[in-house]
């Protein structure tokens, strides 16, 4: 149960919050590389930490993510022409490079020098991996790149897809570190679905309702450990790893890829869930791709042309009370990721905090919000990098291991959890 | 015309509120029977008196009515898996039964007694009639259970639809209570309608525009006398009963079966409108069912799996210009309820009754918001229980008759006007 | 950049701003005359400066404007019955004439002449070409009727039409007054459509991009001269005249008609676009007519039935980014009215003027908001009439002409900007 003050300071991101400072912080995913396919292609509106900005790749291949609206009177320049290094506004022809910086004000004398003055508010914009990443904050305090397994591995070996969730990003956040609620709301899928099918991992899930939560800091976030009985003597365990502000990674089942989620707020009602898969040490199959692209595993299937899923408000997620009676779909609601979202959205677009109520399972929600709140005022009042900023901190893996009950599962796993180049996962 | 602070009072049903307050001292209609057909069938959002509510027919039959939201995190228990004797929430199993006490929380240790002490608000949900009422007040206060007569006559003579207004239940009564309209609005139905046509009554409504009104006091609410014209040396009397807060009866005419409605507010901006139909002592026939569910007589043509009707605000209710110039429908709107919704809709949401300009016919108007004011200043003020609690105020009706002109009505129609089982309706 | 207040100031046009109180100095256009085409028709909702009101044209072909809400309880005269010289209410049957007036209240006894103290607030409604033109100020202040030689021109050789924009009415306005945008966003056109091409002027527009602005006060509003270099010694000068509050016209090119617009505001987040074409002394062609109906020219293409273009905000405008590539279409939209629609709409509702960066061909918005700004002060605090109030001010032409450089426009064009009965506008 938080207090209206601070659910507002945790939720609300725009330019000036203090949690929007935080953000500000941090690479995040701006968009898919996808969305700029082409030098010289459609310039993307982008929507993030509540500010509106337009991206676009110019005629060198250069990434640009600036202020939608040109400085003379407005336009967006969703409207403009992408032409010879530059997003020219088709009102009167003023042209702007991928900083922001104008080059052109057709109607002003050229030896004026006008447009030297006037530039666009604009951020970095840099592809890793199959994400443009860009930094909204003070160009001084930059840190260096991601360096997040997923999209560092070969190209092969990973896929990311992205889809609009209508709700505060920090209720789906706790989402993807709430290890608890796949032995209901998943449960269905966990022998079915072709990304989770096989491993004896979901057996232990399904066999084992009450998890114990074993939660540790680590410099980055937190390590989330989720405990169930396994055979005798024996305790599976499932870590899962929070890298501030919004990295998970869920836990890996047999040889699949594994997976995991980064939240970005869109603005204080919305967010995009960007959704990657990768295996350290192997290409993923067609038949896995063919799968994430379905919107099987934690991946969702968009109306095309868009990043909305098929499957949402609007439609009541399509909902299938037989499915539900089979239980097919515990919820009678298909899929992963529309399950996790259909039930994040019913809260309402921020979730009132205040009445909830929360229990032993909720641990690594309780300690994700304390120390995303720590972190929120040790720089508000002192100026402290916050964690995850580092990249070492983004070196982390998710783990599922079956230990004796005697073992403690940091110490045992600690290697488990790292990067190790050519290593594969540590998975049951 | 009512003070701005005035119409405040009358229209604003939520919590708190002190007309919300008077609507929490009745048993109201939730919902039809027919929302909640069997045993663990899909539950159903219920938005009343601006409280979001979630109803469900248990394993045993039991019906239930409570708090939306799960009591852990927030989730809508619209998702919820309705099995053996409880709702359980998919996102972590939590379940509830009918009264809201929660039965189990998985993660929990059943020793823990946790689930003991976790309870969802909740409404009791009894089925009178074919109507699910409940009742949203003090539990030390609960009345009796309604005892209208459509819900106590033999289902066989009974039907009953609802509708969705896009309004306050204020403006929707108002209406129900408007005698002097049918002259006009209606006027193209009173000799087509299979449900109206063939009444003696409906010539002297169209032959005299300048009803005459006698309104008298009642435990319960009101009798609106409407006196017309009728053959030399008598009058026609149309007498409507109110019953507090919101139940109404259009007098009868011919052998038709009876009708009236209750108007239930689902927040300040919507009502439900409940229709029923009943003949006091005969079965409805065939015909006159079909003629119903086709939404003839003062029924509805909702969108198929909805309670919205098919003629509605987005599509200016399927306005038929031609149809107005030649007199079928007076208003160029079919049908007797969209008539009704869609001149009370056009007031906007909320009407603002500081502008209006009332006349003599309006009388049945101006008497029911003195007597809704009164109760709530006599609720607030000194915890007077209003009228309209009390069941025997139920056992109402509607009445047409003609009388000689010396004939006072309230004393000739005092039998006629209450339920007396076994005999018919008086009617024209 | 405007200061935030005088950003409202000039925005603002609803009942009681300043603005509005200006724009009530003014006959401006409340329908096509189209959209009353016969007596006794179907009721129209306006709603100008803000105010919800119903136009209609009774039995003997009078046009009505007033009040949409019906006197007694307030239901919306849409649904009205227009029938025997005024609009009765399909409720109780109240009945007005185009004044307003009640002329009957069926329940009331017509003794007690209650209707005559009835008067809905109603505003003149005249036909001068194919506008029906209103004036909601204070009756003893009404000025005679506009005198735009649009109107006046005889039917043959004048064409109007409108449209729906979905933004403020001043950022429209400043579109039109903006001669120096057609170079860049209509530059497709210039040659390709049937109602711009063949005129020299067209290379002239295309050939120097950095337009010197000469801007003139008239007793109206302004003369906005822009000069663009020609053949050697010689300008070309396109002239626009603005009459206030909103009234502009296009440079003509070639024999083309010449054609305008007239901004109404809506409310303060739309306006309705009034645009006309009109030869001042030969009929318009079937191919001209074919073509503004079609949407060439600065005319619309418009969702059949409405006044809505099918290009709109909700379909991103129909884009066709290889138009764009192609320059076939500068910003990838099609159409010259969408083409200033779509960058209008896309600065917002009410563009944010606090943050703009005005340059020299800017001149023409500069003095135009100075100029309305100190007719509204003027106006406020001396009552002082506005400009373009007399009629005698409309009375303008916009002209294209090439000029020796030596020539000072104003002094060579005062004839050619004046209406000329009989002669045809001065156009290159």
């Amino acid at each position: 149960m938080l207090r209206p003050e601070i659910n507002e300071l945790l939720t609300e991101t725009g330019p000036g919050t203090p949690m929007g400072e935080l953000f500000r912080h941090y690479w995040l995913p701006a968009l898919l590389a996808e969305e700029l396919p082409e030098d010289d292609g459609a310039p993307v509106r982008v929507k993030i930490l509540s500010e509106r900005l337009i991206a676009f790749r110019d005629t060198s291949g250069r990434y640009g993510l600036m202020d939608e609206f040109c400085a003379h009177r407005g336009v967006s320049l969703w409207f403009a022409r992408n032409e010879e290094n530059g997003l020219r506004c088709p009102y009167h022809g003023w042209k702007y490079d991928v900083t922001g910086q104008c080059l052109e004000v057709p109607s002003e004398p050229e030896a004026s020098n006008f447009c030297a003055n006037v530039k666009l508010k604009s951020y970095p914009l840099v592809k890793v991996g199959d994400i443009l990443w860009t930094y909204l904050g003070d160009p001084e305090s930059q840190p260096p790149l991601p360096e997040y397994e997923f999209v560092h591995v070969p190209e092969s070996q990973t896929y990311t897809s992205k889809r609009w969730q209508e709700s505060n990003w920090l209720q789906a956040l706790e989402g993807g570190i709430d290890s608890s609620h796949v032995s209901f709301l998943h449960s269905g899928q966990l022998n079915t679905d072709p990304l989770f099918k096989g491993s004896r991992g979901n057996d232990y899930n399904k066999g084992d309702l009450k998890p114990y939560f074993e939660v540790t800091d680590t410099p980055g976030g937190l390590f989330i450990g989720a405990r169930r009985n396994a055979e005798e003597g024996h305790y599976y365990w499932r870590i899962t790893p929070w890298v501030m502000p919004s990295f998970t990674m869920v836990p890996p089942r047999a040889d699949h890829p594994v997976h995991g989620h980064i939240w970005v707020p869109i603005d204080d009602e919305n967010c995009w869930v960007y959704t990657f898969d990768y295996h350290p040490v192997r290409p993923l199959s067609d038949d896995e791709r063919s799968a994430m692209r379905a919107g099987h595993g934690v991946h969702s299937e968009n109306i095309p042309g868009t990043y909305r899923p098929m499957a949402n408000k609007d439609n009541d997620y399509l909902m299938d009370r037989e499915a539900q009676k089979r239980n097919e779909h515990y919820s009678g609601v298909k899929g992963i990721a529309i399950q996790d979202a259909s039930l994040q959205e019913s809260m309402g677009p921020i979730v009132d905090r205040t009445k909830e109520r929360l229990v032993a399972t909720d641990t690594g929600i309780i300690k994700a919000r304390q120390k995303l709140r720590k972190a929120v005022i040790a720089l508000t009042d002192d100026g402290v990098v916050p964690p995850g900023v580092d990249p070492e901190h983004h070196r982390v893996r998710s783990v599922s291991v079956v230990l004796p009950h005697d073992v403690a599962f940091m110490e045992a796993t600690a290697e488990d959890a790292s990067v190790r180049p050519g290593v594969a996962q540590t998975t049951v």
